[in-house]
């Protein structure tokens, strides 16, 4: 579907492709405004299910915190994967079971542990002798699993290096957890964020499988593997379809982990990204001299109020505007705050309209995921990114 | 002035060497604090008054826009750069006066402008010829200022690149200026933030200096220098003490622009950088394997929630740990968030204690800019930075 609208105005002619662009093209913003659909957030829960069979979904909340996802996740009977106190709370106050929840940071506060451990979690994540000893004393019997360290990632935003321990030291970890009286359940790891096609998991789980068999010949009685993330969403660049992305990668799992007792998967981007659109507007096009062979656009949105994966032009996101179809050109695409590393696309500029100019109406695609959360309270004296669910 | 404290707990070991840092030691804090001392602020306001002599100072609000910090130098007669409508607000209601508030960013909402406008601000930057327009059409004869790109800068946090016009288009976006009406009255540079030492300027206006002639040759009657910002602040490496370093700067600008009417200066990080402290706290400290040659130290506090200028280990803050004065050793520092790119230094590993552990309270000096507001709104549902006025 491609809607044009008679209306003159420059947003209104906006070529959309959906229900949710043809709102984020015509509703009023004051500022830019994260659009969000939850019907499309309820298909791609029922597509990543159809694909993950046994495994447990648990919603990376880190992904888009919006309270009405949680609803409706807890409707679907999704779990959830919390990183921190706040969005324990609010997976609780939508409705979720603490037993729905696990707490997978690897970097806890005391505190945060005791008081979800007195909300009723029982599943935590670890990958040091010092995380494990927090548990211990703030969730004594707690369910652990430990966090498995990812080198050879072929993501587009990698999670190897920070998270994670190596195989010898995660065996050494079940242990130190069996000595402190925690019960060590199983491990998880991460492919890295926005890996796009299931063969890219390829490498990591050969690297991974042994460690299973080493575990039990060590005397641990394994019962979970969590698999983490690394859904991908559409950015521009093909991925595989989510039921067949996910039943490639659970079968790929299966094969290597033969007689896993329970499998858990934690989709964030994957499950909401594409379920989101971004309404900005364009605040200035220029040149910086009259020998300047790239314009500059600058939008109302950037690094700071939402876009904050655009950092190393990691995550390309497409664009929508109300001059599609006419001649391009390449430009340099900035954010308007008054900060120089508030540049979204310089090394790849973007093909975007010459006619484009100042106030024209502006979507930017697949920004359901890890956009609102990342903006900043008030850099420069602009409002954060606002949200609204249709 | 080091003060020990007898008091046993981990935090009230921290040595400490101002009222602002005994305070930020040892006061209760739920979660990552900035702790603002106003009488630094105003010590350091007097200081650059005195270096600046006959330049206005033009606060640059988006280093710090704290309420009190504004109130404060509102009553000292400082005059204010606004980056947004919502620093215009910020502003006017802390009792500064319209004339006395400009509007420096070169990327402006048209409606921002009209607003501005309206509320009394006459005073507005550019560096291109829409930019013009819209202040013409919403700001009709207010005063411009022309900004001059600037590509030889030696800050730590350069400007380049985003902001400014060459030469040859400054001077016809005076004529253009003068024909739709508008009143130009001069240039701004920038030299580019935390600028360490004066000297470093020189290179900078010598590329500049030509072009106030040129302007006053095509007949413009110019009134206004802005010299922009650049005042440094103390981050473990020696910079220019804050009257000799603007005195030096005003005297080689007024050395190569003879006669200029009246100069304005833009100080934010050097306003109030050091009249901050963040205290946090440790919430993990590990190795990867038991080969693994550095450790992690996780702090409460990372990219996304107060220390952005870490991007690219840019700006190196100053850690003081309860620790201090006991063994050393090399670590990577990072934020709490389970996004990989929550690192702050890694390239240059931080020496910090060995003894540091989980829950040590670690205070962050120089942390008043740049902070409170990059900080974001609830990235993995952790409350954005708190903010504290002694």
């Amino acid at each position: 579907m491609t809607l044009h609208f008679s209306d003159a105005s420059a947003s209104a002619r906006l070529p959309v492709s959906s229900r949710l662009e043809a709102y984020a093209a015509t509703a009023p913003f004051d500022r830019p405004t994260l659009v969000i659909d939850l019907d499309r957030v309820e298909a791609q829960f029922r597509a990543l299910r159809a694909g993950l069979g046994r495994a447990d979904i648990h919603y990376a909340v880190k992904a888009n915190p919006h309270p009405a996802i949680i609803e409706r996740l807890v409707q679907l009977g999704a779990h959830f994967d919390a990183a921190s106190r706040g969005e324990i709370e609010l997976c609780l106050s939508q409705g979720a079971r603490p037993e729905h929840v696990s707490f997978g940071n690897t970097i806890k506060r005391a505190s945060d542990i005791a008081f979800a451990h007195n909300a009723g979690i029982g599943l935590f994540a670890a990958d040091a002798a010092e995380e494990l000893e927090k548990i211990a004393e703030n969730a004594p019997g707690a369910r652990v699993y430990i966090r498995l360290i990812v080198e050879t990632s072929s993501a587009d935003w990698p999670l190897t290096r920070k998270f994670g321990c190596d195989r010898s030291m995660a065996l050494e970890l079940l242990d130190r957890a069996t000595e402190l009286g925690l019960r060590p359940v199983g491990f998880s790891f991460h492919v890295g964020s926005q890996t796009r096609r299931a063969e890219m998991w390829t490498p990591v789980l050969d690297k991974l499988s042994g460690i299973w068999a080493a575990a039990q010949e060590a005397g641990h009685d394994l019962q979970l593997l969590n698999i983490g993330g690394g859904f991908p969403a559409f950015y521009g660049e093909a991925i595989d379809a989510p039921t067949d992305y996910a039943a490639a990668v659970v079968a790929m799992v299966e094969e290597r982990f033969p007689g896993v007792p329970h499998l858990m998967a934690e989709p964030g981007r994957g499950m909401v990204a594409e379920a989101g659109v971004i309404a900005c507007e364009v605040m200035l096009t220029s040149r910086k001299s009259d020998r300047d062979m790239h314009r500059w656009v600058y939008l109302s949105i950037g690094r700071f109020s939402g876009l904050a994966e655009t950092e190393g032009e990691a995550i390309r996101y497409e664009f929508v505007t109300p001059h599609d179809g006419e001649a391009t050109g390449p430009c340099i695409l900035a954010g308007p705050s008054c900060d120089s590393a508030d540049v979204l696309y310089e090394k790849r500029p973007m093909n975007l309209p010459l006619a484009l100019k100042s106030g024209d109406r502006v979507l930017i695609r697949g920004t359901g995921a890890y956009t609102s959360t990342y903006s900043s309270v008030c850099f420069n004296g602009f409002p954060p990114l606002d949200v609204e669910v249709i």
